[in-house]
């Protein structure tokens, strides 16, 4: 089997394929690229068991032919080959020889009877959605998926579909993050939740191109131009996450983004490692913020100008969750929504963006004294 | 004991003197700097035993006093003011309080009876050098120095003062590198090590001014403008490594230094993991080279043009070697001079800068069959 291609074109396809590549597997073939020619189209592939991609180039080839070849050493190669015409040639006993007009490279390859078959998702449930758009969605939300293995759902981000719109949720039982996409909007309620790497991978993969979405039970699949990237759901009941967020919280006070944030970043330099504590005692437009790391003898406090007209209220925050919410907004100006030193705290923008709804929740932490 | 300051104004002193800041250390003080005020001027320094920073403001305060005041937290809360007038203010218990316009930081400092004295180098050996010209003298050697600490001679950079000019010396024994600035002429040979440390910290802090340095047995000091940058020198004898280069290398290879580089880079992702052997095959005005990794059942081997009339050569390297070494040449042109598969390889610039006399050495290896 023999064809050509150029380095250039052959490294921006494996660039797009090479994130599946697991940094560590207990599965020595999940570190390959299946490469596929059938009928002059070259497809290559990778999976790692809970994502796959998968993307193809057009190549004269004049055989068809599958092979595994090493991920991370083939995609070093032809980076390193900087802009060239390179001659793939196969050989008897699995060799790959690779030609340029200076240098002669030879890999060894695998038969692809093991590599894990990358699963096809039906293409009848389909939705279509701006890229950036969907970055921006998945951005704004992801940063509160959970972090312990305990509940997987909330390992992972909510994606579901409702009569408002496309809703987008992720919640760590300490945070929550619920962003509603008003323009793509369904009779029925369906709920899908996609595993953290998957969210990741997606969100460096996404541009301003349009994406075509296929869900089944079990998978989803983004199409992004010529690319195609499958990701398995986690097959769990996702907690019913409308009831922590308390309907009637009449205390509302609105202040400048970042005034709060840059007070919060100085906080963080003196609650405690323990506590991880900020005071936040609110009277009328006027916020001071607090915090004290009792075992370093050191403490801090602002005041931060604010729109206050509700009763006083004296309450603690998780200094670093404060700081993660607050700098996942886009708004200038936020809005609290309080109702007691024990309940949880709505945090919105003070104007919502065109056919957005946005809120984030951040629970309260018992004051130390 | 009261004084106002800029923040900004700080923030630039005080990230001078962090870099002597140890990142772990047995002895927590040295996690502090030292801060004097006398007679209105305001004196930052901190030292990890092994090099020491020091450096000076104007303020105008009302009394003297020295406090020792964690470094990282100071940094971090100064750094995060952004530009503020800042009112320092001592009170009893050593607590240091932080006032400005919309904030108050306090902190506990202590007392500086425990505090590391900075050692004094006298004044009267001195030297004065361009700061960009020492730089690049120390970045084109101080990489061939030895990472390991069988001899701790080898683990700095050698600084030696000869008829022929300012020479600095760096080898881990399996390649050398000699630079001479000819314009620091001494009549007396004398020898200083300085340990890796003061050169890593030494790279970044100098500019485009004038150094002056003061040496004496034991320390050197670097005067940066107003910073003074202080190290302990190796108290060890340096190797005698004159010794090992080859006086009669009759065999010349002249070549682009990025035509090889680019393939050594190439050669470095075949050459097997254990041996890192890289073989040079150099014929009339053809180098090739060629690399091997058995496990994994791959190779490759480039050709190059070159100008070479010797007697044919194959000789081993140490791919990583070859590449450091080469990094590190600014010319474009470079020549080997070479004697045997054995003897050790000298690479100078085909034309050395005005002033200056570089030369690289590569240990051989013996090549695997």
């Amino acid at each position: 089997m023999e064809f050509n291609v150029n380095s250039k074109v052959l490294e921006k396809l494996l660039s797009k394929i090479i994130p599946a590549i697991p940094n560590r597997t207990p599965m020595p073939i999940l570190e390959n690229f299946l490469f596929e020619i059938s009928d002059n189209q070259l497809t290559v592939s990778a999976t790692d068991l809970e994502i796959a991609l998968k993307a193809s180039i057009n190549v004269t080839a004049d055989e068809n032919i599958k092979m595994v070849i090493p991920a991370k050493l083939l995609f070093d190669i032809i980076r390193s080959l900087g802009d060239a015409q390179i001659h793939f040639q196969t050989e008897v006993n699995a060799k790959l020889i690779m030609k340029t007009e200076t240098g002669t490279y030879n890999l060894s390859y695998s038969y692809p009877d093991e590599f894990p078959t990358v699963p096809v998702v039906p293409k009848d449930n389909l939705i279509s959605i701006n890229g950036a758009l969907l970055k921006k969605s998945i951005d704004q939300t992801s940063f509160a998926m959970s972090k312990e293995d305990m509940r997987p759902a909330m390992t992972g981000a909510l994606l579901e579909f409702s009569e408002d719109g496309l809703r987008f949720v992720a919640t760590d039982g300490h945070r929550l993050v619920k962003y509603i996409n008003k323009s793509i909007k369904s009779d029925a309620l369906e709920q899908y939740i996609i595993p953290e790497r998957a969210i990741t991978v997606l969100s460096k993969l996404l541009t301003d191109s349009d994406v075509k979405i296929h869900l089944s039970k079990t998978y989803v699949s983004f199409h992004i131009d010529d690319l195609e990237f499958i990701s398995r759901l986690i097959g769990e009941k996702y907690p019913a996450y409308s009831s922590v967020i308390p309907l009637e919280n009449e205390n509302q006070m609105k202040l400048k983004t970042a005034d709060l944030l840059s007070a919060i970043k100085r906080m963080m330099l003196f609650s405690s490692a323990n506590s991880k504590q900020v005071r936040f005692t609110i009277s009328e437009n006027l916020l001071e913020v607090s915090a004290e790391d009792v075992d370093h003898g050191s403490s801090a406090k602002e005041t931060i100008i604010c729109d206050y007209a509700g009763v006083p209220i004296v309450i603690g925050f998780n200094t670093a969750y404060v700081n993660d919410v607050l700098s996942h907004f886009e708004a200038k100006e936020i809005i609290f929504f309080l109702q007691s030193a024990t309940k949880a705290c709505i945090i919105e923008p003070s104007e919502q963006a065109a056919n957005e709804d946005l809120m984030m929740l951040l629970m309260p932490v018992r004051i130390n004294n």
